[in-house]
């Protein structure tokens, strides 16, 4: 470890992804592995975006767009709000790193639930910001708790709604009554990851109104990287007032996103069709694995999401490692805090079969 | 701008890039425009890196590999390293932006050279660190002043070799002394971006084999947006000892190079033709444009890089805006403290034909 690098990064753990095939394939000598391990959609992008990245390809000696003029458009046009409302990032992770880097300072603390997304944690250490943790209750947001702990010194309260890896949801009702708590000193950082699997619920709660109400400083936060498709081209968006933005903006790198994400994001936003279908398909998924679950006698949360925390009746990691040995890469729980449990993202029909059948084996 | 924001961020001016095609069509209601304005490729990646991306499309579903495995592979077998001697940014932007969050904390400084590229600057004024410029002499660095400059608080030194916008570099025996008086407390950051453009100069140094050198803290980077006109995907790399890359792996996103930027990235640093093909059209669209504006009797710097910085007989600001209009973008040098010059990119022969045309009607 270089003595120049700055104290605070020497304890930190940088984020252990979900297994990628490849490389399972590449250290097991399988041939089929199937990976249920990061809240990945199972189903390629759809024809008309793979259609419009090809048009793109002759033109990538060019940089691209720094503003993201179309694409912020199309998101603009869906939501109906300003193109100043909206800023992109390299995946919605990078929007938290820019809320961080922008607001946080010495002295300063965010608030998080335990366990949630790990990159809140994560990037507030590399800020050397303090995280006050406060552990969800009964595998949902304890928001009278975390209100109780706002103080003068917090900046950003971070909360995943869907949140991961619990696959809960934070209600209407709750969360109406929690942003009253939100003082004017504070950001509430909504992350909506999964929004598209949610938002059909109907106490999920609408935050994009919000964004202008007066006193409260929101920033929501969603992503292409899980009904769209399009994990491995890294577009997430923030939505928050013209201020917090072009606060953000301050430290977003000119050119952080790469043109052929630009255009697929902006064209995978306008294939409601696409969007259709997918969510039809992992509804249908998530029935037949609570079903198989049921009948397995397994304990699992109810989810907001495309994913299912599932309880083990063992030790997790031993059931990971031998789930992957079948070619079944599902992600285990005990870097959350969770030991005993796995998560299992929702896959083709195929693969949740797959799955189900190695776990009865285990 | 939000009163939230951290105090330091508000001054900061934000990096305007040059122009996009796009942009320039929508705005001006023109038909054909020609973009020398960025030291883009004028050139469309090679055969291979599109055939290369066409194959992932279907795979976009999945995050990327975090850690760049192939992409790093085919740049240590390049340049006979070791993967862990590398790290990849989304554009060689990010690993200036990796160096400063690892590296620099309160009081530190970093010394850069003046004019030469602004995302130093911008990254250290975000970060809050002290920036001491030292002027270029004659168009090149001034080293046994930057040599002076240093104190026990200077964490990194930036040097762009060559430098933009000058398109000059630093000789093997000016670098060769210079790095004497680095001391161990410093970390000297060695930018070449252009390096493709100025390796087959004899005195132009080669930095690689120093990175193992005893008391010496090297971080070289390179970039793929440049000569394999990869700009619109964003990847650069950098090359220091283990340490020092172990060190900014701790601020990298877990997933900031996306699948199809590695893929192509890979793919286009194995193409050798391709390279060997662009670098000679380079110098003959050099040669051709240092002979049209010896014609027109222009001062320019001689350059060791795909861009030329000119003296023009006027304000470059109305210079700029009258090339615009006839649908030629170059760079306008104000940004950078100096008025009277324009930066040209050198194009295709149809292209440098064009602002030639151009320049002389004005």
């Amino acid at each position: 470890m270089s003595k120049l690098m700055k104290k605070n990064l020497k304890q930190i753990k940088t984020y252990k992804p979900g297994k990628p095939i490849e490389e399972v394939k590449r250290e097991l000598g399988l041939k089929n592995v199937i990976k249920l391990a990061s809240n990945e959609s199972p189903f390629p992008p759809s024809k008309k975006v793979r259609k419009a990245i090809q048009k793109k390809l002759s033109e990538l000696n060019r940089y691209p767009d720094g503003g993201s003029f179309y694409l912020k458009d199309a998101i603009a046009e869906k939501y109906k709000i300003k193109p100043e409302n909206i800023i992109i990032g390299n995946g919605s992770d990078e929007i938290i790193i820019f809320a961080i880097r922008t607001f946080c300072q010495k002295n300063d603390n965010i608030i998080i639930g335990e366990p949630t997304f790990l990159m809140y944690n994560i990037n507030a250490q590399i800020e050397n910001i303090k995280v006050n943790k406060v552990p969800l209750s009964n595998g949902v947001y304890d928001l009278e708790q975390i209100a109780r702990k706002i103080n003068k010194d917090t900046k950003i309260i971070f909360l995943a709604n869907p949140n991961a890896p619990t696959s809960t949801y934070i209600n209407k009702l709750s969360f109406n009554k929690f942003i009253k708590k939100v003082p004017k000193s504070c950001i509430l950082f909504m992350d909506e990851a999964y929004y598209e699997f949610a938002c059909a619920i109907k106490d999920y709660p609408d935050t994009l109104p919000l964004i202008k109400k007066k006193g409260l400083n929101l920033i929501v936060t969603r992503t292409f990287s899980k009904v769209y498709a399009l994990a491995g081209l890294r577009v997430g968006y923030g939505i928050a007032n013209s201020e917090l933005i072009s606060a953000m903006e301050k430290v977003r790198d000119p050119f952080n996103i790469n043109s052929i994400a630009q255009t697929a994001a902006e064209t995978a936003i306008k294939d409601k069709d696409y969007v259709k279908k997918v969510l039809k398909e992992v509804e249908k998924g998530k029935d037949h694995l609570y079903m198989e679950l049921d009948k397995l006698e397994y304990e699992y949360f109810p989810s907001a999401t495309n994913f299912i925390l599932i309880k083990t009746k063992g030790d997790s990691k031993s059931i990971y490692e031998k789930l992957l040995k079948k070619g079944v890469i599902v992600r285990e729980m005990s870097g959350w805090g969770m030991n005993g449990y796995i998560r299992v993202t929702i896959g083709t029909d195929a693969e949740n079969k797959k799955f189900i059948a190695e776990l009865k084996k285990i």
